[in-house]
């Protein structure tokens, strides 16, 4: 037996298998077992990823004690069940963004997370992208100066795509659209950069998708800093994955290829940051160094586990970015009146007798 | 004599000096006459430019009968005066954007039009530059398929360095800051590639500027045709114009150096447009050909002067993207409700008795 943490991937799709790869990729964390209701599905991710154990029943899977950790992949509207079922068997848990698909879940699971006092992580792992943590660091030691635009858009062809055999199809199983599938990563990246999201005016349309959801969504974000964000996110066109930063000292221009990412450890390679000094015109390209979110996340989530490291994107960071899409949708409604995030969140709180 | 359009240029600052240059490039329309109330600076504009002659006043100038047009730089809050003054004294009127900082000087400007008959251009020159003009024959010609989300910004670091020896500081002065003098060109730009806007939702701020004018802004624009609009514009980082249209079959994403527009024969060198197919992720260059839009909007204006050309921006183009700045402004008061264009538009109406 190694001294690896010993966690188990539970939901074993498309996404379990690139964050497998991920945890793979070092040496901190070991997929000790696994689950999926398919049995087969099981049987075939135990040999592609050389998994000597996997439980028959979820239950099985939460009462063996050597399992520090699970993995939560299953589809977004089973998150606040399977999370809170592993939460109460004592396993940390570390779940796909989003977090959930409404507050009401959201809040769900953050109590539970705080009634446990489980370890707890969700994956909004673009923030640890070379070209945001790049930004992180330029806006920490005043390089940046001031940020008072920062524009953000995550688009691409989904939503023309889009059939009744697919889940993102659907109102009720992905409500949001665009929004809750890619323009939920710039939520959380834009607040990890800027600080807490105060409130959010936005329209969201659907215009070309023959689904039932938007395809078309601007949001405005205003920051408790007083600095104001952009997020543009659509589902009819090519894909984009851009984020500027304008400052009082510099701009921050940073471009990526996200068809490329699921290999995290290259996915830097096909991006690039540039800058562009106060009363200038041209523009440097800026050295990233490399990163590999899904590696990092996951080992990070590992090492919390045993009490050696401290989760970067919790509970509270998970709600504050699906609250962002919530309140844009909020906004929509109310023809883009800006929503407070609190209120939002707050609406969406359960009474502690509801257990 | 020549048979060149004779036109006259009226405030003869920086501004008027670039038009002039543009203007003789051609060989379509003589600077036959001008007039400043600056006997002084009107003697070196004289010299600089080869007028043969120049008016001691205003009415000297629109009573002389050969002059055909006047070209107007003067400040923006006189253009109302001495817009309708040339109106009605018979000339063909050119006048720098904005038409007039607020919504009823538009409208009474553009009433005079109307009873005079009168040929009117306004100078929202940025939709001639080239990477625009591809953009207009990508959307007509189907290339595009149909655009869901368009996003402009036009900032730059001008707030950071207002003084009140600049009336560009004072709210009655530039009231909107960053957007009268930036984003309105975006606003015209926008409704040139994808017609009229229905609402404009906004955020507008001052962070950072020691003036009394907002330095930065972000609007939503919602077009009739569904799709959704974005502008940025800020004064309080380094350069930015750029815009990115998102389409069912390919994006565009055009980026422009404009600190060397003022050339404007030049502009183009300094852009780049990119294109992007649906279903890829690269990316191609677009050839743009060579254009001159302060030299085709003065030739333009001289020949429809004489009936032979029609007026591309007039009155309506320029109202409308006014509107724009101005629903924004009040959207940004009403914390963020949409605020329809029209409304703005009709709210600042005078009644006909006021004439």
């Amino acid at each position: 037996m190694t001294d690896k943490v010993r966690l188990a991937p539970v939901g074993l799709g498309r996404w379990a298998r690139v964050l497998a790869r991920g945890a793979q990729r070092g040496d901190t964390v070991e997929l000790y077992s696994c689950f999926s209701r398919d049995a087969a599905k099981r049987e075939a991710f135990q040999r592609e990823f050389g998994i000597e154990r996997g439980a028959a029943t979820y239950e099985e899977l939460l009462a063996d004690p050597m399992i520090e950790g699970v993995i939560i992949t299953t589809p977004n509207d089973t998150h606040k069940d399977v999370i809170i079922q592993a939460l109460e068997a004592g396993k940390a848990v570390y779940t796909d963004k989003p977090i959930a698909h409404t507050l009401e879940d959201a809040n769900r699971i953050a109590a539970a997370v705080r009634d446990t006092g489980a370890v707890f992580a969700v994956g909004h792992s673009s923030r640890r992208l070379s070209g945001h943590r790049e930004m992180k660091r330029w806006i920490t030691d005043g390089r940046l100066g001031e940020v008072s635009l920062a524009e953000a858009n995550f688009s691409n062809e989904r939503g023309l795509e889009l059939t009744p055999q697919t889940w993102r199809y659907y109102a009720d199983k992905s409500p949001g659209g665009a929004f809750i599938q890619l323009g939920v990563h710039h939520a959380d990246t834009l607040q990890y950069l800027l600080g807490p999201v105060k409130s959010v005016t936005a329209h969201a349309r659907k215009l070309y998708t023959k689904s039932e959801v938007p395809d078309a969504i601007m949001a405005i974000l205003e920051f408790e800093s007083g600095a104001l964000g952009y997020i543009g996110t659509g589902w009819a066109s090519p894909g984009v994955y851009r984020m500027n930063l304008l400052g009082t000292k510099a701009n921050l221009m940073y471009d990526l290829d996200f068809t490329h990412w699921d290999e995290s450890h290259l996915a830097d390679d096909w991006s690039t940051l540039e800058s562009q000094y106060y009363g200038e015109s041209e523009r440097q390209s800026v050295d990233l160094p490399r990163t590999d979110m899904f590696r990092e996340q996951l080992e990070e989530f590992g090492l919390a586990a045993r009490g050696q490291a401290t989760v970067e994107v919790g509970a509270d960071e998970a709600v504050r970015a699906l609250a962002v899409v919530r309140a844009a949708i909020e906004s929509s409604k109310r023809n883009g009146e800006a929503v407070p995030l609190q209120e939002v969140i707050d609406n969406a709180q359960v009474s502690p007798a509801v257990s």
